[in-house]
């Protein structure tokens, strides 16, 4: 080994790992080999995005962490990067994206993504607060697993997303199940990706405030196998609405699932060890698969429920929807929870919603945040309802 | 329910889906309003690329499906989109950026991407070919697991990639364990994200050409808990060296992830049932790990590994060589492949590396292909390696 003669291997591979992107390079322009960081998170949780430009003649920063109508336009340095540094930011996980001569692109020096539909922005997170459970902290991780169960009411297998807890693997024990639903246009990776369920999850066990529990995140668009790119249909452009996603067939086939992590899981199999949860459509479906199966879970949570009428829909579990929910309430539950921002666009249909609860008198705990129809208050929503969970005397 | 009045609610949805991409817009020059397709993958797999860049003076494409020096100018048609139409492409995952004025940027409508160390680029798929390999097609699917495992030797928990086969849970059978190291500036994501091991190695299970078996994706950087984002350090630029990399600590602490791996998945904890191999920094981590544990692995393969002298580190791993080369064939192993392209910048090494091998009488076996130090060679040796594994009579 010793007389094998052998130099410059860093460099060699430094220069091969950035090539690809520089193929062609004797055809192109440069303007993106400077070293910058961007995004930049200043002492005072200030931000600064740096972006190389030479060429460009107005550069924008557009991102969730803006006042609407405030000023965001870069600087030109003599350099050729533009740059603008925000106020002081609250703790929040935001997205951006930079706006170059009326042309939007994601940060070329921040590899941190989410997809939302067929959207992709560039993520950046404060910490000091809130997003202090967004984080990975030093803290002891559950598992991850993307794993495929036979949907026999669907004729297909469809992937599945389940979070195990920190020990999991090394105990002999049963654990409580929280199957967490996604809204229209998200699958069995937005909780995880948009809605940092295993970070909150991880952070609040060891905090001590919620109880070691499995997570469940199915794919509740029933016409797909998987989130995009990891169906069969491979690379296509994800579209918003899918077939199928309301009209019962993801509620009538629910007990499939149930019964593939029951089989699969070390788990309490019964109603005291089961919750449901879910945003916007995730909401409507758990309203539905609540009172559907109305002895099956005990601790229940609509997250900005797109609570609607399905009329046109021809599907028994949207029939004798009073009446279920009426036996829902004899059976009895430990928590119906119900959440939305006062901004909502489902807020009245949630008012109207709780005001026939009222009228039947179902119990249920009501929580009013600020903001709309956003994962900022899906995460908050997650990290509060987690610690109501499987705590029932 | 029926009362509950709720009119617009795709709509509504569909607004605010998009609205956080355009959130201070108000400031904003509109130009990405358009929905176009791109990529388009055209019947004899040609590829079409759009851009909505109204404002752009010159746009190229640029990716690893260009001939160097090919011309790849994109050209503007009246309603202010680029667009640019390649030759028939041989099949095969490419990746691919645009150039516009001068400025690397992303295809804003192309969600798939793959990072490498701190760039990302867009993905496209060609099948019909080699790449069918890597698409994810009706056959069964087997799970992918991120995990962590207590490093006591690194001092930390370490996350973990692992793949069990289409039918491991339901089974009981053991089975055989590849462990898969990555290269420099890679980690515990890059076989999956880079390699798309999981779906070459489903799809030659269910081809019958592959045995079901366990793949184990660990982390190389010991210095490192995490890939990028996925660590206590949350979102930071990613660098290509990091500190530790081939110190000797990464093949003295394997053992703890063989440990926990057959104390974890019901595996064949002997020599029959494990192989190893690893492309560049992990070929060079599988040299030394297969004869640093001389009588552990039966299946050995060196992906353009880095062999290189490690003479001014101090550690243990790296002496003796020679002798423990010897012992290592004096035990036996059912294989040792060696592959490499002939433009590899590692292409001499290997070559007196195996002028070494032959002297002392070690057999292998020697696949040169064409092309270098790539992904798509890595893909193409993953996809020739496993059939030839845990077939031994």
């Amino acid at each position: 080994m010793k007389r094998i003669y052998f130099i410059q291997f860093f460099t060699a591979l430094l220069v091969l790992t950035f090539l690809p992107k520089v193929q062609s390079q004797e055809n192109l322009p440069s303007g993106q080999r400077k070293e910058i960081i961007s995004p930049e998170i200043n002492a005072d949780n200030s931000v600064t995005f740096r972006l190389v430009a030479p060429n460009a003649k107005e550069v924008f920063v557009t991102g969730d962490f803006l006042i609407p109508g405030e000023e965001s336009k870069m600087t030109k340095e003599s350099d050729g990067i533009w740059s603008y540094t925000t106020q002081p930011l609250p703790s929040e996980l935001y997205t951006y994206a930079f706006n170059v001569d009326g042309l939007q692109m994601n940060d070329p020096n921040n590899v941190y993504y989410r997809r939302d539909v067929a959207s992709t922005l560039n993520l950046l997170l404060i910490g000091d607060g809130q997003a202090d459970l967004y984080k990975v902290n030093s803290v002891p991780h559950g598992t991850v697993s993307k794993q495929w169960y036979q949907s026999s009411g669907n004729d297909m297998t469809r992937r599945i997303t389940i979070y195990t807890p920190p020990g999991y693997e090394e105990s002999k024990t049963s654990y409580p199940v929280l199957y967490l639903l996604h809204g229209m246009g998200g699958d069995e990776e937005a909780w995880m990706t948009l809605g940092r369920a295993s970070q909150i999850t991880d952070n609040l066990i060891d905090q001590g405030k919620a109880v070691p529990m499995i997570i469940v995140m199915p794919n509740g668009n029933v016409a797909q196998e998987a989130a995009p790119g990891e169906s069969s249909l491979n690379f296509y452009k994800p579209q918003f609405r899918l077939p199928h996603t309301m009209d019962g067939k993801y509620e009538e086939t629910f007990q499939e699932i149930i019964r593939f992590v029951d089989s699969h899981y070390r788990t309490i199999p019964e109603k005291s060890g089961r919750a449901v949860a879910g945003l916007s459509m995730g909401g409507f479906h758990t309203l539905h698969i609540s009172r559907y199966y109305p002895n099956t879970f005990d601790y229940i949570g609509l997250f900005s429920a797109a609570i609607m009428p399905n009329e046109e829909v021809k599907s028994k579990v949207y029939e004798d929807i009073d009446a279920t929910l009426v036996t829902q309430k004899s059976n009895g539950y430990a928590l119906y929870w119900i959440a939305i921002g006062k901004e909502d666009f489902l807020y009245q249909a949630n008012i109207d919603f709780r005001e026939k609860l009222d009228r039947m008198g179902f119990p249920y705990i009501y929580r009013e945040s600020e903001g709309g129809h956003t994962w900022r208050n899906w995460r908050i929503y997650l990290s509060e309802f987690l610690p109501m969970l499987f705590n029932k005397k």
